[in-house]
């Protein structure tokens, strides 16, 4: 079978170089074109050397519609506001599309214009993106012509959150989720912020207030609990933290009523089942709680929770990479439902080993 | 006037070196007997080379009494369960003394008793035991026999919280602190859990139901609160963060009705009213937010907050050096307070800098 | 076509983990027997949560007869002392080995017994076994019932030195090696001295003088120069360095009578002609230098030199990972050959990306 | 005593925050004028808030002959080429100065000029000021108008040189050093090559030939041993590794014929007397090794040796802090000789502790 051609626009920053790791040893997809609008003529492998000999493939500035011609993918890995000019164009040329920004993870377009302070010049596409969380819209990816890749936050709280939301099993109108991510969360840039020297040995929440993963989460819960946007609203707080790739959700919540003889026993149970099918959720043993070390460099994420019987309050916890099922390696379980491959395709065996 | 004398009991752990930095600087305390069962005979600069040179002193094994007998104050940094045995012994020799374990920090003899499972000795000694957190209980400590220095958690918690419970300007009921220490708060030891290869590019969760600073906190918090012993209970959920030295707490609280118009700028207003008269309590500028690079290496502790309108939760930081303001520097705040000096002495100009 | 079984004993080291990270995305090797006696009875995945899912088998402790009844190849990652009582029996009971241990690289008898200070069991297998390094002794590769794996410091160092040995063109009285390794090199144990406190911001020499690992790179460098055992003696200092994987060796030589007009690129011509059909060694442009980020998480080794007009002093670069081609991988590279598969199978695509 | 006021001129800086690091704790020195032209209006602590309620002093855009006016010392840390044009108008002016740059460190006119491809504005100064390492130029220091303060990599060399090279008992023609520094050496930036997520977990050499302190470390050699600048030239070879701050040097060097019965003990013993009255010099117990993480946070620079029977190599070890010994804290030194104090105020308990 000839393998399925898939393109990547803004292939230089993380995101980019993840998918390409993730795309170089997988067994049915081939790279076609690298779009980088900085280093358009330089090989890939001499922006991230890593890749010397794995990646050599010449970086382009190709046009969206020259892109689209030759792949049957194209990933956008691009700012919001940039994605929206773009992707319209790729699927009028007739590819198919997974776009990484925030431009097409909203339903309701008020609150995707409030959150990032921009007019959206496509707001049509919204309803027909799908949003590129497999482990829910799973159907829908099958025959998406466009998804949009969830924030790596979102991903991470909304793993956690869905069995008790779908369930009804906790109170809606009081989730906390605070959640920590590594530096590569702020992507590749000479920035002082993200020196070696000013971020080494620090710690410190940002974002506090207003941060646009927050309506985002919110939006995302509301449907996961089967009601509309805007019904749920979730208080976020993210974390930057010194290590390079990761992240880890600690979320507050309370047990609904119907929630009969919550313990931390109860709440693992709950999550073996919801995710019993799932290929990528690790349901850790009770007891057993995530750690970013044990995701970092894979698709996997993994939750746990523990009753609070002092003060009746749920803990959950979910651990991911930030740029694996956060970002690039989730694109791709997505672009394995969308052409049919097995879903695990090229991500079961990449782990990070020590 | 004659230097007063300090000797230190378990001297070789992490919050003894912090000790002995302080007191190798300070103006008016001079080092006497540095005791460690595990090191005696050797030089503390054998143990730790970067004293070379700063503290040669020779570590001995003294007994409590021995030790008692030419100290003017004895700090102990031994392990709870140890404390209880020793502090009685150099109380009686007629020394005053601050310890480091939780053996003398609660009130309340059952809830110390659940929390740290054990029956605690010298009982009546509980009662005369001032907590040392000089922001609270300074006056107490000017003629303490017995100081109980807070543990690390409780101080980064309770100076975020004080100013709101003392107001009754939140809901005491629903305090959650979601915490990060840095990884010496685990001590000095040979223990696979924080190799080096399995600490890095890690972050996780640990003790999440019933550690045993939450009775701690809890304590604490009713008693600003004006509250008794067990009238609030807080959650509290600590993790293992990558550097070596801090402590972040993120506190989610509510407003009571008592907090009108309630606004992050009112929140940064109660702060600076409240700390304005300390020294190493800094209530950052509103919109800044603490970060441990900011406090490490020194007795200063930041807060800040912010109020989220679309959920209606208060959010409050605090950054400080869990050896720092955490353990070690803020027993010297306190030495300094019992002894009748400036209460910042030898600490004010200690920073890490870059 | 039958996978091909590969077992492992002394499963759980850090060379262990990697192994098995190396085979379980292997197309051709199949995971038979993980042996550890720490562990035996748990999970893989138990003592290294990051293969929950990837790799579930359960540890045992089978003696090695029974282990080598069921693989067609078994890989000992053992301590030297250890390795070789265990391989003898593991070649009679009808397997194939490639051992981890100092204890079969050695041809010279002498240099081993001194360099490890015991009597070696079974000194007739030193003329037998291979040394695993396939750039030099590939031939010999595909037919060993036996195969020593280089230590990581000697294949850093000889990957980088042989260009030169072999053609004559440097001083082979007066090599130079300074190495740095990560702290994965240490091994997986309760060690103060790898502690994150200890080693996190810290970089020191060790071994100076007799480092196990000078000679088998002095024993190697005269062979590879066409000389006997002993007659080159090479002077090494390792580092210790605050990253978990990876290697770097910059080493000092003086060119020989020979070199006419030395260069810094005829440096690197020499690098492109000798290995210019070697996959896994990436001669780097003229002026590019090697970078342990580079090649960390993957069987790559980099190698790159400068002449210093000012000094007439030669100095040539190499990284890898010290587990990778420093190890495990460099194992399974030597598997592969041995066992007539593309010698990259499994290893090309394997780079850590970010 | 009135105390002596000192300004710093390029003060936020990495080596700039360092000095007011030292100063606002030292007894006898003031801090006036801070002037940074990028940060002119704004609170020295609003840049480094570590340094809030420690250091408030507003920034300036001050003139030369403004800060000279009202400083009895100025301390410039400035980009070479910048000293050059600065210095000689505060001069003028009458004050003394310290420079950082590299602008006053050479003898040699034509090896300034070759290694900074800059004409220098004033050669005649080259020759008035004076090298400031205390423990070579003491004396010239107590009545210098003009200190040069040395780069970082010459003072971890030559401190560990000296002893050697004054008394004859190596080969001069053949020394080489290897060494290594933390990233804040790269300063205070926005640079993606020193961005947390490309300098973790990275280790590589860079200026591997030609970079500047070459020269500045060979001429220094020259006139340690008797000779003439130029006479000596070292093989120097710099490393980057991910710690924020720290300096080592691995030496290799031949013994002349002068050495009798070279041994590791007398190599030690020669350092033991060459700087036995030295208070910032660690001769290390023999058999001991210098580790960045014992000097990091102070004054203090560690230094041993070993001999290599095998091959006849004497190797050399030395570790500072390159903020340190190696840049602002030695400016101290060297400030309190120029001001008559005990040369180590301020200092001598200046250390990072755990």
């Amino acid at each position: 079978m000839d393998k399925i051609k898939v393109s990547i626009i803004g292939a230089t920053g993380y995101v980019g170089a993840e998918l390409i790791k993730g795309f170089v040893s997988h067994p049915s997809f081939v790279l076609t074109d690298l779009v980088s609008r900085s280093f358009a003529g330089k090989a890939f492998s001499d922006v991230y050397p890593v890749f010397r000999g794995v990646c050599d493939i010449l970086l382009s500035d190709k046009t969206p519609e020259e892109v689209a011609k030759d792949s049957d993918l194209v990933i956008t890995a691009l700012p919001h506001g940039v994605s929206s000019q773009q992707v319209p164009v790729l699927l009028n040329a007739g590819t198919r599309v997974i776009d990484h920004s925030g431009d097409f993870r909203y339903k309701d377009l008020a609150t995707y214009e409030k959150s990032y302070k921009l007019t959206h010049p496509c707001p049509e596409l919204l309803k027909e993106a799908v949003y590129g969380l497999p482990e829910f819209y799973r159907e829908q990816l099958k025959t998406a012509r466009l998804v949009a890749n969830p924030g790596c936050y979102p991903t991470c709280s909304l793993i956690a959150l869905a069995p008790f939301l779908s369930s009804g099993l906790i109170d809606r109108n009081n989730i906390i989720i605070d959640a920590v991510s590594g530096v590569s969360g702020a992507g590749r840039k000479a920035d002082l912020a993200y020196a070696f020297c000013e971020t080494d040995e620090a710690f410190k929440p940002y974002g506090v207030v207003g941060h646009r993963h927050t309506t985002e989460i919110s939006e995302q819960c509301s449907f996961l609990a089967g009601l509309d946007s805007g019904d749920i609203k979730v208080t976020f707080t993210p974390h930057l933290a010194p290590f390079k790739r990761g992240m880890l959700a600690t979320i507050y919540v309370r047990p609904s009523a119907e929630f009969n003889d919550v313990s931390t026993q109860k709440i693992c149970d709950v999550y073996n089942e919801y995710y019993k099918d799932e290929a990528f959720v690790r349901t850790l043993p009770c007891g057993s709680l995530p750690d970013v070390k044990a995701v970092a460099g894979s698709n996997y994420i993994e939750v746990s929770g523990a009753y609070d019987e002092e003060t009746g309050m749920i803990k959950l916890f979910s651990a991911q990479d930030n740029l694996g099922k956060g970002a690039a390696y989730q694109a791709i379980q997505s672009a394995n439902v969308m052409f049919g491959l097995d879903e695990g395709l090229g991500l079961y065996t990449m782990v990070r080993g020590v």
